[in-house]
């Protein structure tokens, strides 16, 4: 494990910061599930790709165990994603469950420590990385699939939320 | 000007480590330039969506001065980014453009402390924020257009890069 200190390392961006930062794009990313009409959230598809409400369940199969496990160093093995386990059939449901989601994060988020996302560790039993990429994934796969979100929408002539607003 | 130092704030992710994390995603992002063949990187399009290379255009129009701005201060007036201006017209051409960007940011990029990072300025004359926003930005914008191209790339039936593979 490498475990450098914070004071052998220049500060790119706080972890109070960074929270601040993943929390602002899940607010955008809650307008982009809303811009969704019911039924095209979770039939609209583009080149065999996902339905947006599987990536956004995704989004929330990751979030969820992940920021508890960035607090606790325990992490469930998981060998796949599976977003169709328990994916809810209604935008409202989906919302609840990104809602309950937010509400989690606030409340972990700030326990993880700067020691703690300098640690490598396995997240998820198979991604093995320092805990701060490993959270820069989370948001990044994010950013990634709201992306295709926008070319889904735009395809339904449907403006999507700015990107730059949070 | 708020200037916090580093002892102030607990870090998140180091001033190298963001550069190598925005190198890999570049990295990730050249790649995806070229899976597209020649002609539908320049006019494939949904939804009246720019085609990818006019996309992968406005990102190097943004770090290519980004990243001189984040070491000077010094920041051009933008008042829109006009990459039809000196559009490449081949894709040799535009990977061209991508690998000098690159070796800019190689070199300006380990330029740009700390201190720099946390201070608010107005990129481009126009978007106020803390300079660790804005190179956050810069990445953000690049995973957003990728994931749009991931799109355009599916609905051509091409397989695009792992989106894990830096």
């Amino acid at each position: 494990m490498e475990t450098p200190t914070t004071t052998q390392q220049e500060l790119f961006i706080s972890t109070e910061a960074m929270l601040e930062h993943w929390q602002g794009h899940r607010n955008l990313t809650r307008r982009v599930i809303e811009a969704f009409p019911e039924d095209k959230l979770f039939n609209h598809s583009i080149g065999g790709m996902r339905p947006f409400a599987h990536m956004a369940m995704e989004l929330i199969d990751i979030a969820l165990p992940g920021v508890k496990s960035l607090v606790s160093g325990q992490w469930e093995n998981v060998s796949e994603f599976d977003h169709t386990k328990d994916m809810p059939s209604t935008k409202a449901d989906l919302l609840k469950l990104w809602d309950k989601t937010t509400e989690v994060i606030n409340e972990y988020g700030p326990q993880i420590t700067s020691e703690r996302y300098q640690r490598v560790e396995v997240a998820f039993g198979q991604y093995e990385n320092h805990n701060y990429s490993t959270l820069l994934y989370f948001v990044d796969n994010e950013i990634h699939h709201r992306g295709q979100a926008y070319v889904y929408l735009r395809s339904l002539d449907i403006q999507p939320p700015f990107f730059w607003e949070r």
